[in-house]
């Protein structure tokens, strides 16, 4: 099922997506009314969403304005430097073990949202990226068991800022500017993805594609990084999981190509959907409280 | 005002601390039941919280259990290097830059809580640290503005994995097993702290003195990590600041001491308080859902 969080007609609601348009699920005491409240997402639940839209009419996908699916993750984790070619694009070694940073929770923005060209760099650049949704607290999962904690995959933006992410060896400050991370449009429930290590992932700008490549060329598999992590961490429901990105940032291009005011960012995963956000100059203002 | 989450008599409540020891706030529908719901911390509510524990009887403290005051914070973020002998004892070079990483929230502990001594290491470390609480929603707060959003100071205690920080350059992994992020005893308001940058910090551990320093050696203050910080992005009520650790971490000694099942590590901070937390052998196990 493709699970996701809209607006239509001034009502907010969540919306199963299928070939034919969006179906708002009714207001209803019983049925939830945010991604966080289907996960863990059990069958019992899906078929109870299921139903309650079996009557509503389709609307067209352009009528609707798509929220991010999961607004408050409790925590992002990001790997960095995962598939061979991006590693080999930056000009560093590919390293044994994963590398991992944060994005904070304030950085998370729309399927659609502008994303902010901040005033304190002009080295924006996109990283097109899977996104893997936790359904289950989980901890000390063995990769074999890691699609139990699996609800659902999304479409991510690790947009990132470089000069900020250069300058110490954590990456961290620039990898969470307001709005650099776009997500969605929508949650599509693991069971719909036959092979999450099997899908095409395309990045363009403007129209000209940037990044093409599959998920099948990540170095860590999204199961060994799941393993990984709650080696040393609990994971909740609603954490993400940006996955890493494959080459073609505009960073790495002759020469670097960064995000400037008026550019249009689309990142499309096979089987999961599509982001399109525009850059816009941020207004950059002091606001406390 | 020194305000603790505790559970006394099997009630969970907040409660005023003075030397006299800890009086509960009264249960009442009007009166906040966790810390966060304290921030932003107005003058009026805070007479509100004076005036409810008046009449109540101090509690010895040794008579309460002291809980995490912020137990669930929407991001921790922690400054690396930001003591020059640190960075010394160390054997790296003073960055011009801030170098932040990320504490899961899922790390969060209480002021004498256990402290996992993990399977997967016995390189386990302490770090003492100052840690601000923000109190207001803010971007771009420019460093002599930054008092304005700061609720107030705890104790914390940057418990570190030093061979899963070291495997990669952000650290990341080594920094949130767990339980690795002990905090308390309280929340100290920024009003009762007249120079945060002159507060004497030491650690100890099984009562040996390992570091004994003052907030007024770090690197870069609470106001320039503030301001560098809402550069980039938004700080939100409840929000936590590692504010770095000095040098004498049981990594740089000579040989290496790290922390092993039965050890006690104290950390005190002046003006503020003192959080004591025993080490204990961790039992892992999958868990799911």
């Amino acid at each position: 099922m493709r699970i996701a969080s809209l607006i239509h007609n001034g009502r907010q609601s969540l919306g199963v997506v299928d070939d034919r348009g969006v179906r708002p699920i009714p207001d209803s005491a019983d049925m939830p009314k945010d991604l966080m409240a289907v996960l863990p997402e059990s069958e019992v639940l899906l078929e109870r969403i299921s139903k309650s839209v079996a009557d509503v009419p389709p609307l067209p996908l352009d009528d609707a304005t798509f929220l991010a699916p999961i607004p408050v993750p409790g925590k992002i984790l990001a790997i960095g430097l995962n598939y061979r070619a991006h590693v080999e694009e930056t000009g560093r070694e590919v390293s044994p073990h994963q590398i991992w940073f944060n994005k904070q929770r304030t950085c998370i923005a729309g399927p659609n949202d502008v994303i902010d060209k901040p005033v304190a760099s002009d080295m924006v650049d996109y990283e097109g990226e899977l996104v893997v949704v936790i359904g289950k607290r989980c901890r000390h999962v063995p990769a074999e068991r890691a699609h139990e904690v699996i609800a659902g995959y999304m479409v991510g933006n690790d947009v990132s800022v470089r000069d900020w992410q250069r300058r110490t060896p954590t990456m961290q400050m620039g990898k969470s500017f307001d709005t650099h991370g776009p997500i969605g449009p929508w949650m599509v429930t693991a069971d719909e993805i036959e092979d999450p290590q099997n899908l095409t992932i395309k990045a363009s700008v403007n129209g000209e594609e940037r990044q093409s490549s599959n998920t099948s060329s990540m170095i860590h598999s999204i199961r060994e990084q799941i393993e990984h992590l709650t080696t040393a961490f609990t994971l909740e429901p609603g954490d993400l999981i940006f996955t890493g990105t494959p080459e073609g940032v505009g960073a790495a291009m002759d020469p670097p190509q960064f995000l400037k005011d008026g550019d249009v960012v689309r990142i499309e995963i096979g089987d999961v959907g599509t982001i399109e956000n525009r850059v816009a100059n941020e207004v950059a203002k002091t606001t406390i409280g």
